[in-house]
């Protein structure tokens, strides 16, 4: 029996641990959010990391007879040299919707486990980037888009899963990199961990 | 005011629809589809055709004041020169599976817009393909999944919207064109034929 713990509040990154059937629970991490990194994939690793290690401190006593594993993510969107993360304003989901629109940009996703298995600690740290190409939006489709209220908490300031499926041309990697969870590279990795049995059936 | 009829019973396609607030009725397509093409794109246009106009038939003389979309549509998956439509049997499915992982596979959904405006009748078809890079599946796995019963009622035997999310390496297209309707690119047409304020905010 391994235990999940999703070290984070989003509700699309439980959506999609929901989806494919895997039991876990939330506590979701609580820290500021510190980079010291420049490039977008060490940033989200960088953050990835600290989310999933605050929860393991947290939780650590708890968590020594059982295996567990604790889920730490985080999303950034790139734009060239600029980085995105959630927008702090209409006007800021404007902006940044104006850029991305018509182009092709980047997600990153990072994702940290902290493994406690027999009493012993390790973490495993990776990232993904998916390529995403916007169709042209105007700016009364821009400004209809922010009304909704949809882009307030999403790097970026679109929902690829919500009425931004719209505006997608289509994507190179992985759909759910681009949601926030890279959940097929997450299960992969621990399907060489601990064996598929194990992981996907939770037995 | 546009009104919109999916001339298609799957669920997933609603939710699509619903995802980016269009509404809509459904009056699902009943005709046993009959195919005469041999190329994938040709297929899914010929019976996206046939599913939108057997509606259009059927619900003509409702549809005569109203502008009307009618949305037909028909998803397959090609690997190599085969095609793959739902799966007869569950042993049916493992076969189609076995095929597709750790390989690349296409998927094909054809749409046909039927539209009915100020008394006349014009029809749309197109289709969008996008790429699906399979990780490896043990047969283990392979088993474990098909006795999810979530194979059964899909193209090419998986759903990238369900648990088959953790096989799915990384696509390159339109991801809603593997659930089963590009709504990126059945939008982007109908903003092109009647506006987008017309057809988004649908007033």
């Amino acid at each position: 029996m391994i235990n999940y713990v999703l070290a984070s509040g989003s509700p699309r990154r439980r959506e999609l641990l929901e989806q494919i059937g895997i039991a876990f629970e939330v506590c979701a991490a609580q820290g500021e959010e510190t980079i010291t990194k420049k490039l977008p994939a060490d940033i989200v690793e960088e953050l990835s990391y600290a989310k999933a290690c605050e929860v393991a401190e947290r939780y650590s006593d708890r968590y020594q007879t059982d295996t567990t594993v604790i889920i730490g993510a985080d999303t950034i969107v790139a734009y060239g040299s600029e980085i995105m993360g959630k927008p702090k304003s209409e006007d800021d989901a404007a902006k940044m919707l104006r850029k991305l629109q018509n182009e092709v940009h980047q997600v990153y996703t990072g994702v940290t486990l902290v493994i406690f298995e027999q009493g012993e600690k390790r973490s495993i740290t990776f990232h993904e980037k998916t390529d995403v190409q916007m169709y042209a939006m105007t700016e009364e489709q821009i400004q209809a888009y922010v009304a909704t209220g949809e882009p307030m908490d999403k790097a970026g300031a679109y929902a690829i899963q919500g009425k931004c499926a719209v505006y997608i041309k289509g994507i190179q990697g992985d759909y759910n990199n681009v949601v926030g969870l890279p959940v097929a590279g997450l299960m992969q990795r621990l399907f060489s961990i601990f064996g598929a049995a194990a992981v996907y059936l939770n037995i």
